[in-house]
């Protein structure tokens, strides 16, 4: 059997997943990770580290040996590879060619384990528009720079278009499952960029061509197209799962408002509260799911 | 006095590097880095880490406490940044975004802290096409996906191209000084693309919607054209320091013939002995450069 996504992926052969570290000959993929029904990836290792923990506890699940979650990725330091339970978790950097990288190499992990109706779910942090700090957007429509529904790449030599799918009833059930009294989570497009300066609007790195009223006239355009908020991955998560035949979801804190500041909050103590509240709605949608499963709900 | 490439950043203000996790009014930058004269950015911490130990021992200067390094950004996990007398050390992460936040938040540093004549130096992986794994590329010449020698990106909404610009004399200066004989130096123009798999012409990705034959089309194009390496950050790294008014090079050892095969090499001992090479083409221009300087030359 082969990857619908690339017939050249087979069963039985050998595969190096290089920025994982991991070959498919030094180990039982499917025996490790045929149970996985969720991917959960966010930007930072020490926030996957954290959510693993997290979602480990939650679920009552083994992690690792003592509690200390076991990285599948130890072998090298690009990205970090944890699992707790059905639950996968990775990091992916920042950017779209940073995630790229890592989810070609979790499709096809996922594809020798023989994985199946798995859902991938970026628990991350972005720039909001018009909504206070700590506020809380699950993604129901997704823009790239130019403002539009596709992601832009190059394949030998050529620009291309692919599309994307954001799944309007996942995105529902996340927002609606249990809500979370104590912090607001709202339904909206995000922007998804390739900076974080230029890209988004910011005036504030080293390199800027453009005047403070050209930057208002550009935040004023994405709140008019119900922008809730702007980051640097999201675009390449919907049309690679799209591609590749898998339902995901965006889940992210907004650490500014850029309607009233340039700079994430400088509040250390305040961003790791912020940042918790996408494991909580990714443990409650996990949780649901799987008690649906075992006919529990 | 404001940042040419962008007058909205002024000395005297404050300004949270974000990334950096670095606070301006937190530190005396201007006494912490004034004295920098190279800039040098790898994509794994690790590589950093052990580059900022090796040029610091070579160079026989303080790296932190114990000869630990002291990593500048230890308050965020997104970056590390080290510095070895006049070497700030950073890792840039995978992909252009990734690049680009980085070296926005070191442009605004090296700016606070008065640094003059500053060069920033690439020392990267790549793929090889037709030169052997362990080679060290010196590049010339860059292009992006489209093999265009622009970096495309959108602002404000919009598609733009900016300019890149390779120094030749710097390339031949990295490429000819004290030639070692253990391995070989080639100088070559260097494809820059958004992705790891499909970008580069690789059919063994999770996604891949071109033939065999359509790869080998694409890799003969790219000889053509006389590219002798493929990776992620360049376009960026030239473009970025040319608008900021920064000389810069790329020294990037080859793990892998893409004209043989698609994956780097899986023998971890020889991919450790090749990413320490473009270290002492590094290493040796510095010495040199600051050799000149003091006028021992």
């Amino acid at each position: 059997m082969s990857l619908k996504s690339n017939p050249h992926i087979q069963h039985g052969g050998y595969d190096f997943l290089y920025h994982l570290g991991i070959n498919t000959k030094d180990v039982d993929i499917k025996k490790l990770f045929n149970d996985v029904k969720f991917v959960c990836l966010g930007g930072s290792q020490s926030r996957m580290f954290k959510f693993v923990r997290y979602i480990g506890a939650q679920l009552n699940v083994k992690i690792g040996e003592n509690e200390e979650p076991f990285n599948y990725a130890y072998k090298t330091d690009r990205y970090c590879l944890y699992k707790a339970g059905p639950v996968l978790c990775a990091n992916h950097g920042i950017g779209i060619p940073s995630l790229s990288v890592v989810i070609n190499e979790i499709f096809k992990l996922l594809f020798y384990a023989e994985c199946q109706d798995v859902i991938f779910i970026r628990i991350g942090t972005s720039g909001g528009l018009g909504i206070d700090p700590g506020t809380v957007v699950i993604t129901t429509n997704v823009l790239n720079g130019e403002l539009k529904p596709v992601h832009c790449t190059t394949t030998l030599g050529r620009r291309i278009e692919h599309p994307t799918y954001v799944d309007p009833d996942l995105a529902k059930e996340l927002a609606n499952l249990f809500p979370d009294e104590s912090f607001d989570t709202v339904l909206g497009t995000t922007v998804s960029v390739d900076s974080f300066y230029e890209g988004q609007g910011r005036i504030d790195g080293a390199l800027c061509d453009f005047t403070d009223d050209d930057r208002e006239t550009f935040l004023k355009t994405l709140q008019e197209k119900g922008v809730k908020n702007i980051e640097m991955e999201s675009i390449g998560l919907f049309s690679f799962c799209h591609r590749a035949g898998y339902k995901a979801a965006m889940i992210s804190v907004v650490l500014v408002n850029r309607l009233v500041s340039e700079e994430p909050t400088e509040d250390d103590e305040a961003r790791k509260v912020w940042e918790q509240r996408p494991f909580s709605i990714a443990y409650r949608f996990i949780k649901s799911r799987l008690d649906k499963a075992q006919g529990i709900s």
